[in-house]
């Protein structure tokens, strides 16, 4: 297996967004062009990250839309499923119990596990809850690899450390927290202060910018 | 004001995260060195970083814990309150409505909207959803500039344009989805489906990559 780069791999799921579009569309081929154009990214760039997916284009017509799209899905496992646990079914956590569009990328959360001993049996959006007492057992039993984290912060470093006590070789981390863990240890972070301190601080800069132009006039 | 790298931006929340840990754990002082070790950032980069903040550290004994958690809040105007619309309140969505970080970071949603007739005139986590039909006039009457979107994938773009065209000119964006917008509207993309493309394909790498040490062994 070839290593591909973040920023393809980054790239390839807004692709694939993309051409799903232009198949509700109708549209049978589509062109690196064209998609190109859409997404900002530049040309040469979109060609090489499809490249990578085996597909090849037709020049002038493009590529079937069809066939990129079941490229790129299998070339990100998305048409696999891959189990995983979530720990910490508050607000964030019950959502992405929900979230279908998880399931549809592969991820398939087939239990949840949380401290609040009212929400251990219950079942939030279709996946049961379970006390924390449970985790190991159950994740040595049906050999889970993925934990989703959802805990509040000052929980996230004990809890990333119990998963990978018990098996759990790659956590997506929706904490703020900056994870330690050991050397092979996947974490992927997705971090929404990050993008929401980008977000308020630009937005500061654009509002001061133009209160500054008003009155300079 | 002065133009602040993104990455400083991105890093910054991630400090006062460590910050508020330290505090809670009775720690008055705190060193760069110290969240340098922590956050894998270099020492250097991180005296910067805390600089832009006006703040300075005394040698040897480091910043003040407290002073500095007020520095970054302010600096990313975490303490002031910014209005915000969100439109689509499904999974995600009403996730988002009862999810407290965001208000302790300076987002508070002032009302939600869906198209979904069944869910207009409900309360979601304490907050009213309404049909989309009202967005026009609650938008201009209430001076929003920031919406957050999550709308599933096919009414991305139209539904941003319908918020530009409202008078928004920040876009919290949570689809997957590319948006096309005029120069000057600010997006900034929470891209799960990219960070799920990047956890799943090194995942794959890792056990792949295992199976064949096994095998050669």
């Amino acid at each position: 297996m070839v290593s591909i780069p973040v920023l393809t791999l980054k790239r390839l799921p807004q692709y694939l967004e993309l051409l799903q579009q232009f198949q509700r569309e109708g549209q049978s081929h589509v062109s690196a062009t064209r998609l190109a154009e859409i997404t900002g990214v530049h040309v040469t760039q979109v060609r090489k990250d499809l490249a990578l997916t085996g597909v090849v284009g037709v020049p002038k017509v493009g590529h079937k839309t069809a066939e990129l799209i079941e490229a790129i899905k299998s070339f990100l496992n998305w048409n696999d499923s891959s189990s995983c646990f979530l720990v910490g079914a508050g607000h964030l956590g019950s959502a992405l119990l929900g979230y279908q569009e998880l399931s549809r990328k592969g991820l398939s959360i087939v239990a949840a596990f949380d401290t609040d001993p009212a929400l251990s049996g219950t079942t939030v959006n279709g996946v049961k809850i379970y006390g924390l007492d449970r985790f190991a057992n159950l994740c040595r039993r049906l050999h889970i690899n993925i934990g989703i984290l959802t805990v509040p912060s000052e929980h996230a470093q004990a809890t990333a450390q119990m998963m990978i006590d018990n098996g759990i070789v790659a956590i997506w981390n929706f904490t703020p927290v900056h994870l330690d863990v050991p050397e092979g240890v996947i974490v992927e972070n997705v971090d929404m202060s990050a993008s929401l301190a980008v977000l308020s601080h630009r937005l500061a800069e654009k509002l001061h910018h133009e209160t500054k132009v008003e009155r300079s006039h």
